[in-house]
């Protein structure tokens, strides 16, 4: 099948990188081919991505010597053993360091594959094929790639941008509802971090969105991919700016290690999690209460929590955002909102606020 | 104690570090501070080698928040599995990315904190401060880390610059003289790869360097660090002259892969295999025998073997080197000698001559 898409692009210098995007994308051999450096390719995957497409993908890249690997799915694989048996399966089949790998699945696939790809021989070609909503919007952009720890959600990885990234959103049609609500919430995402302008197209297109309207689900998708592109080429490494696509995820990444990794699934904690943030900056006197109710409802329209579950207890949430990455030196760096499009990076709250806002869940 | 060094560069642009070569260096201070940009600094080291040097380190590091950890010694323990217990050290110590690690030891804690600082969030800062001749003339120089796999050597890794590079010669004292000797290798094939007068002063002064006599180890170790630090710089990430440096490795991986890891020392597996590397320049008309008896008379002279261990046979070799990180597109590529201080990378040698290297041994 040839498709054609529409093109971003990640401004990286000498790492740039294009982002297509379009219906019908996945089994297109030409998406990929400029992209293939050597003569062998493996195609990482999970078990219920695989039956899907692996297939597809596979006949596009019949001219290489192609190989694929099947995970369990689930953000609970996410660990380093698991990312051991893609070395494991490098290593038998004999890949040297001009082989590529291709992450066809959500955002575990991807991160994993990609700090496989970043860590195998001290570097691989890695091409993203994200298929669903979460990943297509968020995850499969910017490079950042890695594993969870027991003791913290994305602690060990690396910066590593793909060779491309091919998003097919016909790939959405097999995504199950939870799936495509908890991508949904990274999409709101951009909204509140500084486009209001898309936070009001998503307040009257939700039900479109949810319904799996192509268009909507098109524009949706490379609104996202705009608004992260441009903070990841100002910020590739995250020394400012590109914090502020953590909104919420400081909470939400308590909330899922609190759970144990898969309970939750990424996007509906981050939702919970925005809905969090937006709650304390509420008390700091950054929203106001109509803006709160907005950041609310448009979480909850999608069909995802607006605050953590009772299993993680306040105590259990200081404990465990204190061994966020956002911490530095002793401070906990949170990211919360002045007005819906305009967050901000904040170390210097009043804890007490942080405080009602957990005990007030 | 305070004490004073010579100071070399390693030039990559905003990468670029020093490396301070002195007598006493391990315990000052001065040297590590600016170099420390958060609070916290986490000292790696091994059973070994702590109960010797780690309290001074300890004291000159006592201006700021110092953990230590202190892992078994061996090349059997670079691995994925004892790298996850500096994340989990570094996790439970509650580590920020502002935090530094200090590699204090041989190859094995430089090569594996290095992949630790490269990957725990995605990227922390660290030091080399290497204890053993091989880490000071080779290892703790140049970015790479990383750690084993049970089916190659060095499989899994990053390119990952320190800050600073610390050599105490002073530490050489307490070596034990099998790794004196194998550090000698590393040395040995800076003369060979492109140092002809270093090499002749190496025939002509390893009686002084077996008897750790310091001027002349202080120059063995400054020469080494600069041809390194050139290679280095020309050419980072291996793209084509570093791979120089792999002279006398694809054979010497082989061996350390074949005979277990720890069985041999790096170095000794690299003398061996720098011989068998001769041994084939030989056969392909590249290297005359009295160049040949040269190169093995210096290795030999040095207390390493001139040639494999029974235990790998050719066969062995011949699977074991096709997954060595040089082969690309199938093809593997050795590094090879035109002269003594003439090293060659080739990939189209006429593959009797391998072969014949190995019945040989």
């Amino acid at each position: 099948m040839i498709a054609s898409g529409r093109t971003l692009s990640v401004d990286l210098g000498e790492r740039s990188y294009p982002i297509v995007i379009g219906s019908g994308l996945v089994g297109d051999g030409s998406l990929y081919r400029p992209h293939v450096h050597g003569s062998q390719v493996m195609i990482v995957s999970n078990e219920t991505v695989a039956p899907l497409y692996l297939k597809q993908v596979e006949s596009a890249l019949a001219a290489y010597q192609v190989a694929s690997l099947v995970l369990p799915d689930g953000e609970q694989f996410k660990t380093l053993s698991v990312l051991d048996r893609v070395f494991t399966a490098l290593l038998e089949q004999r890949f040297d360091r001009r082989c590529t790998l291709v992450a066809l699945g959500g955002g575990v696939i991807g991160d994993m594959t990609g700090f496989a790809a970043a860590c195998y021989q001290r570097g691989v070609n890695f091409i993203q094929v994200p298929t669903t909503l979460l990943a297509q919007v968020d995850s499969s952009v910017g490079g950042k790639t890695g594993v969870n720890h027991p003791l913290g959600k994305n602690m060990i990885g690396a910066f590593y941008q793909p060779q491309c990234v091919i998003i097919d959103s016909a790939t959405l049609r097999t995504l199950p509802d939870r799936e495509l609500k908890a991508g949904l919430a990274e999409v709101i995402k951009y909204g509140l971090i500084g486009d209001s302008e898309f936070f009001v197209w998503l307040e009257q297109n939700m039900p479109r969105l949810l319904a799996r309207e192509h268009a909507a689900l098109a524009h949706a998708i490379e609104r996202s991919c705009q608004d992260k592109a441009a903070l990841v080429a100002a910020d590739e490494r995250e020394a400012g700016l590109r914090a502020l696509l953590n909104l919420g995820h400081t909470f939400g990444h308590a909330i899922e290690t609190g759970m144990g990794y898969g309970e939750w699934l990424h996007g509906e904690a981050v939702g919970a999690g925005m809905c969090m943030a937006a709650d304390m900056s509420a008390r700091l006197g950054w929203l106001d209460e109509l803006q709160l109710g907005r950041v609310k409802q448009l979480v909850a329209t999608a069909g995802l929590p607006v605050g953590p579950p009772p299993e993680v207890s306040p105590e259990r949430f200081i404990e465990l955002m204190a061994v966020d990455k956002k911490v530095l030196d002793g401070r906990l760096r949170l990211v919360l909102m002045r007005d819906i499009g305009n967050a901000e990076i904040c170390a210097d709250f009043d804890p007490e606020a942080l405080k009602q806002t957990l005990y007030a869940a």
